[in-house]
């Protein structure tokens, strides 16, 4: 892989640099090309997008990779799949990100640089390719994406299976957080499997119940003997 | 660079496969992981999204690369810089590629795999990173993208300097015809200067003119003698 160019940024350290691209969108940041590839015709027509891809390397990074990752808005309590996220630590230390284009000077004594503002790297990040950010088929406004605290895409809904029986004393309340505790999807890894049973104690009763679309299905109750 | 995974699609060669994603949305392919990747806890979570980024390898065009190339969709004659267009003769030949999740499976014989409709690459595609698409970060509704068949953003428009005295007898469409004819940008290279002047002869008359910001203006005009 050929090192096309830096970012000169005003982020010397990691800490403080923003989780994505455009969080902060007044810092202006730089690109500044490695001598084999100044051509100014490289440009050519740059200067029609109003925002630019870069893919870069999280050179701070080293190899390391993890299949899981905590993801800091998470609580960084929560693992999640390395292909769920953007974090740094995935094979080939690859970050993507879309940065507004501010000027383009062709003719600098440095040669092109390429004057940004959303830019959420360190200062020095090299960087392997610049694209033109293309709306018709980068901008899909109905994406759907992103965690809620628990790591789920959506708190789990709780509903009891037809054969349920619940004693008539039960209590609201205890409803409310056994609803509570489900939302927070209690299984202890990430298990998909919608027919694996689950067992839960949660004063005076215990339960089971499987997981499906998003539902918990309570199968069974009775009080705790 | 480690090749995490590979597409499966049903483009066997180049021709016929779409220029961007999701233009032919129907068109179902898998990404499959080699050994090494093949992690399910890798992509815990991915099903809380609707698409993902895959960055790829444009691996049928070996390590070519120019500084401008003629993009098809500008009818294969007019040169833009490589890094205006997402052209396969670019330095380190990544792609970039947003597609839809349709379903992921966690446990097939050849491990993970994930389902996606959109796809613009051929059969046997190595992949070397996949990540979600976020769409706060990644769908900018007002980005601005895009030529005009001649190259430009768009047509240029026109004016007279202020010193500039029309003859009487100039013909209505003679100024049509240079309306249009400087609409095409003539300027026979990417010159952004404002303050070059050129020249140019259209029957009966001849005039300078510079462009600036999209505008061309005329600064003489003449008969030609």
């Amino acid at each position: 892989m050929h090192v096309i160019a830096h970012l000169r940024s005003p982020y010397v350290e990691k800490f403080g640099v923003p989780r994505q691209g455009n969080l902060v969108p007044h810092l202006r940041a730089q690109i500044v090309f490695t001598p084999e590839f100044r051509h100014r015709e490289a440009l050519r027509g740059l200067d029609c997008f109003s925002h630019l891809w870069i893919i870069w390397n999280f050179h701070l990074n080293g190899e390391q990779w993890s299949p899981t990752v905590r993801p800091p808005r998470l609580g960084g309590n929560t693992r999640m799949g390395v292909f769920a996220t953007r974090s740094p630590f995935r094979p080939n230390g690859l970050g993507l990100s879309v940065l507004k284009i501010e000027s383009i000077e062709l003719d600098s004594p440095e040669g092109p640089i390429i004057e940004v503002s959303g830019a959420d790297m360190v200062d020095g990040t090299p960087i392997y390719d610049i694209k033109p950010y293309i709306p018709y088929a980068d901008s899909i406004e109905d994406a759907q994406g992103g965690f809620s605290q628990s790591g789920q895409c959506q708190p789990l809904s709780m509903r009891f299976d037809e054969g349920v029986i619940l004693p008539a004393s039960i209590d609201e309340d205890w409803l409310a957080a056994l609803a509570e505790t489900l939302a927070q999807d209690p299984r202890p890894a990430y298990q998909d499997d919608p027919n694996r049973v689950y067992h839960l104690m949660l004063r005076p009763y215990e339960l089971s119940f499987r997981v499906e679309a998003g539902v918990a299905i309570i199968l069974e109750l009775g009080t705790i003997r």
